[in-house]
């Protein structure tokens, strides 16, 4: 079957690297699903201002499934085998990824709707939009026997040679940086002490580093 | 881009008419999702075992979008024009569904997963598996001015012409038959109180009427 987008998201993460594993992780992360024709009309999506919450049925577009059935999940310490389809890897048959995220505004005359709370890549295609039904789609009852809770998060200080950059960010930007490198963004088999390590947020360079507490941010660079 | 099914559904609703309007409404239905080559191998599944539900992202096979910016709710009594975006509606860009269902049990020999309370028609292509999990798919505070609560259910008896053939079914068929037929599979501009109704459940073909207080099942025949 041939699918093609409906939207493309436009975020706050332009590299995979650093995005939460999951959404609403990070509540601070806005970005904007705009609508891409034949599309981008309000018609599509008359109604959804009834809604708090919707689904996204995404493509990991920067990630390509080698055929492998099996994954080493980040959030089992990268070291246990599972079946892909008992996980939510982005490397999967079909690419298909699936985020809810809260709505934070619609713009109707440009077909865009603001969400909080995302974990995409600037640029992912999304192919559907679904109103988030609590009814059906939050089960009380369901379990898991692991990943049951949000990862605990770390302490994020600033370092003295980057506060007075700090300092020049707005309170969105500040927190999302801070929340960003809270979650621990390492994948689990490189947690180096000794390095330094960037991430890509908004249109900035965030450059830290891990310490016995949590996490240090030693530099900030706008991206030109 | 090109998706293919990873597995087909096999399960109680032969046809579309019928089939419940969301997933979980009628527990007692089950179907049998079963890999297809190269996914059907237990690796593709191995850890399953850990979560309760599924989420499963298929295609609405057998309804083809026509282009359509809105469509009309059956939620909302078929009269309201909605934004297809802002629906579940499964006439829509890409024909993507997203269900979570429950999982009654995991034969990894055969790669098959057999589900409770699907909302999917026999042959329905599946072209994702993934683990419903609780902390990011269960979100508490998400809210619908409408769609808000399950429908509710409608009085179900048997005729007198119906009840030996009804007695004969096992108790799971009986209550399926009648599961389907309290949540008024009738469209809402088509409650026509003399017209008799057919239904495919299982392998029986369920002869029914709508009365004042509900429905009344005037016929069951086993289809051969």
């Amino acid at each position: 079957m041939n699918i093609e987008p409906i939207a493309i998201i436009e975020g706050c993460y332009p590299e995979k690297f650093g995005i939460p594993r999951q959404a609403r992780l990070v509540t601070s992360a806005e970005a904007e699903i705009r609508l891409i024709p034949p599309y981008q009309s309000k018609d599509f999506l008359d109604g959804l201002e009834n809604y708090s919450h919707i689904w996204l049925i995404f493509g990991f577009h920067q990630n390509e499934w080698q055929g492998d059935a099996k994954v080493r999940p980040q959030r089992l310490g990268g070291n246990q085998k599972m079946g892909v389809l008992a996980t939510r890897s982005p490397y999967r048959p079909n690419g298909l990824g699936l985020s809810a995220v809260k709505i934070a505004s619609i713009d109707y005359e440009n077909a865009v709707i603001t969400v909080a709370g995302h974990d995409l890549v600037n640029g992912t295609p999304i192919y559907d939009i679904k109103p988030y039904i609590p009814f059906t789609d939050s089960i009380e009852d369901a379990k898991s026997l692991f990943a049951n809770e949000a990862p605990g998060k770390y302490e994020v200080n600033i370092h003295a040679s980057a506060q007075m950059a700090f300092n020049l960010l707005d309170e969105k930007a500040k927190d999302l940086i801070q929340s960003v490198i809270a979650q621990n963004p390492l994948p689990s088999y490189h947690q180096d002490y000794d390095r330094i390590y960037g991430v890509a947020i908004l249109d900035l360079n965030v450059r830290f580093k891990r310490n016995h507490n949590g996490f240090e941010i030693l530099e900030i660079h706008r991206n030109f």
